[in-house]
């Protein structure tokens, strides 16, 4: 991409002030390879010298990464009041991380100057000059972040931007305008950038926080209002309620406001750089995220779903597949037939002339929902209830488990086991097997596998991704009905079954016994097909 | 409040279509309990006739409901096409849920009638005209509910003018402009408010969804642009990425834009309601959340937790207690000393003029939290290493676990049991204890209160509140490392434990080893206070 425009990404600075994130080098170098791939330009790896994490990101980076679309940059502080800034070490540490860009954060609100830094608004203004001026000759490209921004011009509408010129008569290139503290409304930020760049002409950013939920709106409005510099983070994470969601800026840039401001086949991988940046973070995917979120385009509505068969088009704000989504229809006790009979066809099961198979499913799944369980996440053992539905009678018997048993002890050295033993039956066989895990439903997983894989040898590539488990009924604690989503990997496709039992080892015995026959079921289908 | 603003809740309604939520009548009516507190002028319920549990609602509500502030809404559609109103049994549903105000959805997008609702534009304009006019006859308050209306009037800017005409012609008293498909800007929605109220003069409201982001922003335009009437929904739960989140909407409105739509005193009820929605709709409450979240007004860098000793009001877009929040300072890893000794400060202990006693707090925090502990939501836990670490060699031992046996058996009949065996020591007692639970970690809790309660009476008030776990390496499901959060209560207050280890029966284990350590401390410290 040209100039004209930069998407500035800081997941790895600001974005790492989200309660719950913590980086490591690593992950850092990680997260910066997948958000070049969405075509960001711009990508603030973190402050070098605060934060040992940090430094060695930089250090490594110039190893390890070779970015396509963006450049590198480094964020730091203006030098401290009353040193140089050849003396500043904080200053030559953004020099030692050796990137293209620096973005300095500048106090650009009285009341910070005088109750945070406790110097002179004279003395800010040098800091400022010394540093970008200092950095420029340097041969580094110089963005400054405007600290407080809009709150100091709501104070005094000046002083804001005598920061402004002295960063700009010093050489940097771009003023970003942040609402640090998130209280703005975008009719307030749209005023502000337009009366700030008729006054000065400068380059202007925004950097919103959605303390107000409006910061992708305030970053859109600001760049209605002229601004060509927009800063964000991967699905918003950030201190508070969170930084711009850059997702979102992207996705309304360009398909709201027509402005290709990431590289045309970018735009496809938002959802998976969102979802494997959430892994990363360890922080669950918000399933309702605009854009990529897995519930996005997901209809449940009744009413909603037979229209949707006549003019999808009608029912979704843009095209899903155009940021990697896919529209979903949901099974739930509020859905009609209409509903099942398309939700069976997303998984090539066809229904139609079926009515009574139709009835018997919903029937199930209202029962089922009643109780607790939930088909909207766990489509395979929808597919697993629906094909039993259809076979009835007929229906293959893969497997009986007869009974287990689940042992974890703390010996008194202080290492503790897990064990299981299943019994089960396939046909006329019965087998017992004992397993060892990390955990009561390893080892039960394990055990299993272990006395059905002889049978049915493709379960020996299965392993479980993720283990999610959720108290239904949130005042009575360990008593309450417990619902297990147990994510299963054959290495080629993924699938998540539920249980649902008031015991959490039960519950996941139920998840698993599905994991496994939909496990079976997929690697006979594949075999035949 | 007088009827110049509409603050109208859609909880009930709209926000039943978020993926997961399934609410019983019960529930219905203890969310409209909670919205009323919180000042709404209009809590529409849901739709009489289409759903029997809402149908069940609003009989119940005559009997049960007491509202201070709010008014109920029955939600339908227009007639059918091509019958009489007087025969549609939809209609006649909606008198019968015996409601002040009703609210009726009218295609208002030429493409909607033709594809979806499959008849021609004059007799949608009738069904509009005779639906209201009916409901108006029988003494109900009607407000329209326009679909579709933004994406119409890009397509054609006169259609959804003539719906609203003969709405209005009818009797309706506000006409809602949809944005259904959530495709909006906040600068087009301001453009078309204004634009049909210059046309028409009707009172206009705004209904957004969030799929661009900008749901809330969408609504605050569509105030400033003249609309009196704002729809939203409790924590902003809707069909795909939400419905407008109606808490911020409240926030913006009497924060930002000075406009008093609720009665004063239901302000710092905001949080509270929020929270114990998410508990009755059994969805984890966002700590992210704009205004309500548990992060809200949290501070994690230490940049900021040193300036904000200074001048806290600095720091927060608006004072947190205003909407029932409260400031916190974060403790992890990015946190230097001083935020440590404000959080010590927070939770009654002060660290001031100990620097050595901060700085190993400082180092046993970094060293737990970098093997996956998270201090941030377990502030019991967190005092507990404080208080040791102060004590040094004088920390009182309360009890001592030796080891333990966990076992979950299915039997042949089918039944599940879950059983515990402790070894502990208090002081120089051994005590053996055995006890059963619904599952592994109420077991484990019934057996450790049991063989403590002797030493600790108080400990017979202890209940586990709520039981979490997280598995903190997404990627090898039950071999991963696992976090479990404990909560519990003794009626009075409720504090959080955290436990880490790679088998989630020894985390649980340690989290309510802690728990119980912080409850027989509290009921000391009770009993001496």
């Amino acid at each position: 991409m040209d100039d004209t425009f930069h998407v500035f990404d800081t997941t790895l600075r600001d974005g790492g002030q989200r309660e719950g994130i913590s980086y490591s080098a690593t992950d850092k170098l990680a997260v910066a390879r997948l958000l070049d791939e969405v075509g960001v330009g711009f990508i603030e790896g973190g402050w070098p010298g605060a934060l040992p994490t940090d430094t060695e990101f930089f250090s490594r980076a110039h190893q390890e990464l070779e970015l396509k679309h963006a450049q590198l940059v480094a964020f730091g502080s203006t030098r401290r009041a009353n040193t140089k800034v050849q003396d500043d070490p904080q200053v030559a540490a953004l020099l030692a991380a050796r990137t293209p860009v620096v973005c300095l954060v500048a106090k650009s609100d009285v009341r910070h100057v005088t109750d945070a830094l406790r110097t002179t608004f004279e003395e800010n203004l040098a800091m400022v000059r010394d540093t970008v001026a200092y950095l420029v000759g340097e041969g580094r490209r110089v963005f400054v972040d405007c600290e407080h921004f809009f709150d100091g011009y709501a104070h005094d509408r000046d002083y804001g931007v005598r920061v402004l010129e002295a960063a700009f008569g010093a050489g940097a290139d771009v003023g970003v305008l942040c609402d640090t503290n998130g209280g703005m409304l975008p009719m307030g930020v749209g005023r502000v950038v337009s009366e700030v760049i008729a006054r000065t002409g400068f380059r202007v950013g925004m950097h919103a926080q959605d303390d107000t939920a409006c910061a992708v709106a305030n970053t859109l409005a600001a760049v209605e209002a002229g601004a060509t510099h927009v800063q964000g983070t991967a699905n918003g994470y950030g201190e508070r309620a969170g930084n711009a969601d850059l997702f979102a800026i992207i996705g309304g840039l360009v398909t709201k406001m027509d402005r290709q401001v990431v590289p045309a086949e970018c735009l496809p991988e938002l959802v998976r750089v969102s979802h494997a940046i959430a892994e990363i973070a360890n922080i669950a995917p918000d399933t309702h995220q605009p854009y990529v979120g897995a519930s996005a385009f997901a209809h449940k509505a009744g009413l909603h779903a037979s229209a949707i068969k006549v003019a999808p088009e009608l029912y979704n704000h843009m095209e899903p597949a155009a940021v990697g989504n896919d529209m979903r229809i949901l099974v739930t006790e509020m859905a009609g037939r209409a509903s099942i009979e398309l939700k069976a066809r997303e998984l090539g099961i066809d229904l139609t002339g079926q009515p009574e198979a139709v009835g018997r499913v919903v029937n199930r799944v209202k029962e089922l929902e009643a109780s607790g369980s939930s088909f909207e996440a766990a489509d395979a053992s929808f597919e697993l209830l629906v094909r039993s539905e259809l076979e009835g009678d007929d229906a293959p018997l893969f497997f009986r488990l007869e009974s287990y048993r689940v042992l974890a002890e703390q010996q008194e050295s202080g290492s503790v086991v897990s064990e299981a033993t299943v019994r089960v039956t396939v046909g006329d066989e019965r087998v017992i097997a004992t397993a060892e895990g990390n955990g009561p439903v390893s080892a039960l997983d394990r055990a299993l596998r272990q006395a059905l894989t002889m049978f049915y040898p493709s379960l020996a590539d299965l392993e479980l991704a993720d283990y999610k488990v959720r108290i239904l009924d949130g005042r009575h604690g360990t008593d309450a009905v417990t619902r297990v989503l147990i994510d299963t990997t054959d290495h080629k496709n993924e699938w998540t079954t539920v249980g649902v039992h008031e015991n959490v080892i039960e519950a996941s015995c139920r998840a698993l016994i599905d994991a496994i026959e939909y496990g079976v079921r997929r690697a006979q289908a594949v075999a035949v097909g």
